[in-house]
């Protein structure tokens, strides 16, 4: 029995998410259709992450168990010619037995971006959540501050995951202004379920200026999810890195 | 009656090319069921250029007559609010009535994006096409030199067109290289079909060491199609701006 760790780069329009479900395309069930091609054998995949429908990844890390012979670089190659283009593998390696892609993640990198002008891009369009209105971006760096750090992000999660604690350590949030594009870029340790879409609705709503960039800190410390902003939308949001 | 220019920009990748068609989804289709929605007239608009399937423009020019009283800009803001999401209105204005969007229009430039690396970019994939062999760039831009100028491309064109002559004038060819991108902008007084797709279908194999770049003069000076290489794929062609 080997372990064998495989990176993908998917697009998440076309998904309903990662999870493999009955009577839903996800990427998880791409995954292992493609791999039972190779293989011949019904493998478990291990994912590293649940991501919803529409978001994307460009290094999504996943484990499975095989008896097949096939040498673990081969893998890429092959599975790439079974999976469907909007899905690639980028790497394939043998790792060590007891490796396990989602328990010894030990933080991840996710990135948002969004399109500040007036007319959306139609390129863009899976990729980005369009903000007609002029986005202040030095408000929305002075309230991320408030997030970076070890605290309970009850304010920023939507129920529906069974995490046992509610306090995250965000590590690091970078928001970069390209041309028309802003990228909000935010590391930590894990997180709660739909965190990184909350803080960016949230980020938004200072960057319109409906609310302070202080008011971010009193919500954090309110540990109300009422008290944040919408959700954004998922095809702004991309897994970039899986730390182990 | 007022003569009203718009200009377009769209992802081609869900439909069958500008032109209307009975049973297809076109961008003219729906573009003039957006006007019809707006002006209840049964508009019949006049594009700038065929384009073919798959095929992609940050710039398409069109014109139609209206008898209605909308205020000539604000066809922009509400088209948007009728069109599918990968066709955007990007600015309106009355023009003389006399304006034709493809009889006057005196040039084109026409973008091919090249993606050269081993895996393919799923984000990239109906934007680029995807070669693995690394390519020669700057024999591909000694081989573009030949094409420059005023030439019969009767080598260059697919049949199919009613072009009344073969001869065309291109202006300039730029091939530039970003990371994996690779880049080729093609502007001349105009193109006959698939010229853009064959010309660079034949780059491609000088890029790629099967023919010399040298031979890309000889290949337009036998005036027959057989000699040139195949048409590349149409998602990685772009209708970047149009001249009048």
């Amino acid at each position: 029995m080997r372990n064998i760790k495989i990176v993908l780069e998917y697009d998440g329009t076309n998904y309903g998410g990662w999870q493999k479900q009955k009577d839903v395309k996800t990427v998880q069930g791409e995954l292992e259709k493609a791999i039972f091609k190779i293989t011949k054998e019904e493998v478990k995949t291990i994912g590293c992450s649940r991501t919803d429908s529409g978001v994307h990844s460009r290094h999504y890390v996943v484990n499975f168990n095989t008896e097949s012979r096939v040498p673990s670089d081969r893998f890429t190659k092959a599975l790439n010619t079974k999976l469907p283009d909007d899905i690639r593998v980028l790497e394939s390696s043998e790792v060590s037995v007891d490796f396990h892609s989602r328990y010894h993640c030990i933080g991840k990198t996710y990135s948002y971006t969004l399109l500040n002008k007036e007319i959306a891009s139609v390129m863009l369009r899976n990729y980005t959540w369009h903000i007609e209105r002029e986005l202040d971006i030095n408000k929305m760096i002075e309230a991320s501050k408030y997030l970076v750090g070890k605290h309970d992000f009850s304010s920023f999660r939507n129920t529906g995951s069974s995490a046992l604690t509610t306090v995250r350590t965000i590590t690091d949030i970078s928001i970069k202004k390209e041309d028309f594009l802003l990228k909000i870029y935010i590391s930590a340790d894990g997180f709660l379920y739909n965190m990184a879409r909350i803080i960016v609705g949230t980020l938004v709503q200072v960057g319109l200026g409906r609310i302070m960039p202080t008011d971010v800190e009193k919500i954090l410390h309110l540990k109300d999810r009422r008290k944040a902003g919408k959700s954004a939308p998922p095809q702004g949001l991309c897994l970039e890195n899986v730390f182990y």
